[in-house]
């Protein structure tokens, strides 16, 4: 089957297929949040009749949590897996948004045309690439060139703990020769990428507790534990003055970066000045001695993604807290284990607890990190496609995201992962005003149909 | 004059002055919200006509801010003025309060009937001792036995930004020849107190900026600075392992305790065991080497009132956050100077901020502690009236807490205060489930009208 007839059918589709976008993008699927139920279901449900409007046989799939999507088409040749997430982040502060994070608009910007709204790059518009991908050859050639089956969750952004229990019970069905994935970003503009490591992720919550209400800093301030400074005393203890994490055994399994990656990497000349100049910064704050490159793909890290205690309102309340509460995330790389470190983690805390004090703890998720096997055909056949499509060759790279799935088809379904993506690096991903470059989404839409031409022919 | 009929009075009119006091409750005077402010008005013109009632050519007199309340009745006798404050403390959390903190209840306790409500020990069931007290005094007497002025303000919970303008405008009119305060504890349930050294309160608001927006701490964590990681290392570093706080020069004007005053306290045997046992803790966290009761009267604390950063709510989201803020507090003791703390501090912390972090501030008020002339014969005559009313007799004591205001009566004014109160330990002032006892309720009124008659007798 002849690709040009199908890019030229994308091109022509352009505007339709953004409207359908827009559809998706209008229902708030905020996974974290439960008072988003049913607004989860509504995308699922919408992307079961997207999916069946092209042939697919697709059913939603009921779990404890958000439902799954899942359709297939059957038929001849290489049988691929896509996989992406319908569900998006909270949009807190909603005050930072220029319009409603669920009415998405057409920008034009000085950089060129942008959709703006919440899950637009992350994940929604990226999904959206290789669905209309499908349907642009579907309706030019009247049948897809490979096997295709589709898998979509609605958990990414809250721990995805539907998903290992439902790839379990559903193994034959999920397994296919390799898996895609859209859900990571350009190397630069100009530059696609595939990516071949990402890092783990494992998330905590801590309360720690010290009186059994909020005191008078008057009456008490002074001879009561404040628990605000006990919290602020660990969080100061993760990291040592070089920047390396102090949790006990945490560098277990991190490796060096080869000889040949690390040229590889250097050759793509990571400008660092103008990555950290875009959000204000200057400065690469991670361990010392390590290239900026590196402290976001290989590299783990503790972060603090929330904190909170006593008065937060405006005006002032002298009150000595009962209660200090922190989310904390860790990136894993190379083979960390990230049970053994929540463990060491959390004794870590115990053992820095002063008299008085206890600490409450929530799981919120555990991921190991992820490296692809490479040699599989699918790498350069998808290489070679993307580069066709884009001004540069497409590089290999590492990625500082955790995109777990990918560890979970290798685990679970023996099955390798292709991380293609056509975010950018300003797309505000989990920010207020995320954008998706309309330029992204159309020439995403058009690799895909290359690299399914690749893959067929 | 006799006393005795007015003591019968304040004893028969208990249930009225009760109601006369849920209706003040019921108004939600938050002075630190601006959402409140129609209602602390309210609050101070309800407390003109009350006074009014009583005779007092009460007027509400407006400044920037809330209104203060100033009455008087002029007449012979020393002149006292009385002062109180009627706004509150917001009530956050409201869902660990198990009633509306705004629609006060007498409730059967264990040990005793107290008044249940925002507002109830702190500050509005204290003033109103002494209201009520001239009430009694008026009707039995027809007059009031000294020249009394009162004074209320509204924005005592929030820094009192109008207070010192307002008193050096009205120098000749609030002029007395002592000043009275009830916003202070009885030092047990036996024993009243006179307190006669307060603690000074400096306030402090900081917002520490990283990068110019949140970002995913995927593609951002470990090269970006986390400003959530840099306000904990500077809350963490403002005490050492001994609990002295590290700001240079802030112990500059802390003296020791007096042999005298040592003894006399050692006397009190404040059980610290129970006074902690009560909010659930056991260990003084003070300074090493301190007497509990010095940690609280007579030792200078640094305390984080509140603190907060990145994503608070339900779940996990794995943001970076642009901003971490905290509100600071130290209390002060001596001759500390809060101007010269505030300097400090800020250039500490200035001096502690990493590349491509800024701070910003608020300032949230700053007044120096208070030690009053215990020789002037006033504090002779309230002991005896005091030791008359209660089991035991009255106490000299110390306070943890900040009533700026006797110091801006000594400093404005050149006026001496007696700080009397009736309040208890657990009454959970700042707290959900604030309370006053009805016991010290009515105590605290007939005490007020024992103590006007010991002074003009």
């Amino acid at each position: 089957m002849t690709l040009d007839p199908v890019l030229a059918r994308i091109d022509a589709d352009l505007n339709q297929a953004t409207a359908r976008l827009f559809e998706l993008l209008r229902i708030p699927s905020i996974s974290t949040d439960p008072a988003y139920k049913a607004h989860c279901d509504a995308a699922a449900d919408w992307l079961v009749a997207d999916l069946q409007s092209i042939g697919f046989d697709a059913t939603k799939r009921p779990t404890p949590g958000h439902p799954m999507v899942v359709g297939h088409t059957g038929g001849n040749g290489p049988h691929v897996l896509f996989y992406g997430h319908y569900d998006v982040q909270p949009v807190d502060p909603l005050e930072l948004w220029d319009n409603d994070p669920f009415d998405p608009q057409i920008e034009d910007t000085p950089k060129g045309k942008v959709i703006r709204g919440r899950g637009t790059a992350d994940d929604k518009g990226q999904l959206m690439t290789f669905v209309e991908a499908c349907r642009a050859w579907k309706a030019v050639h009247g049948t897809l060139p490979a096997n295709i089956s589709m898998f979509f969750e609605g958990e990414e952004e809250s721990g995805s703990p539907s998903l290992t229990p439902f790839m379990e019970e559903n193994r034959a069905e999920l397994t296919a020769d390799i898996a895609l994935i859209s859900d990571t970003s350009l190397y630069d503009e100009n530059t696609p990428s595939i990516m071949t490591q990402l890092r783990g992720l494992l998330g905590e919550g801590l309360t720690i507790t010290g009186p059994n209400r909020d005191l008078h800093s008057g009456s008490y301030g002074g001879v009561a534990m404040n628990p605000a400074r006990v919290l602020a005393r660990i969080i100061a203890s993760l990291h040592d003055d070089d920047g390396r994490i102090t949790v006990p055994g945490f560098y277990d399994g991190v490796p060096e970066l080869s000889n040949e990656l690390a040229a590889a990497w250097d050759d793509l000349k990571f400008d660092h000045e103008k990555f950290l100049g875009e959000v204000g910064l200057s400065d690469p704050a991670g361990e010392k001695g390590r290239r900026p490159l590196e402290m976001i793909w290989s590299r783990p890290t503790c972060e603090v993604n929330g904190m909170w205690s006593g008065y937060t309102g405006d005006g002032f309340k002298t009150v000595l807290p009962s209660k200090a509460s922190a989310k904390i995330s860790f990136r894993l790389v190379g083979t960390q284990d990230p049970h053994k470190i929540r463990k060491a983690f959390r004794k870590m805390v115990e053992d820095m607890l002063p008299p008085d004090c206890t600490v409450s703890w929530s799981d919120h998720g555990a991921s190991a990190a992820s490296v692809m096997t490479t040699t599989h055909p699918a790498f350069a056949q998808a290489r070679k496609a993307l580069s066709d499509e884009w001004p540069n060759a497409a590089a290999f790279t590492g990625g500082g995201g955790s995109i777990p799935i990918a560890g979970h088809f290798k685990q679970i379904l023996d099955m390798d992962t292709m991380l293609i993506g056509f975010g950018k690096d300003d797309d505000g991903l989990h920010s207020p005003n995320e954008k998706f470059d309309l330029s992204s989404f159309h020439k995403g839409i058009r690799s895909w149909a290359r690299i399914l031409h690749a893959m067929t022919s």
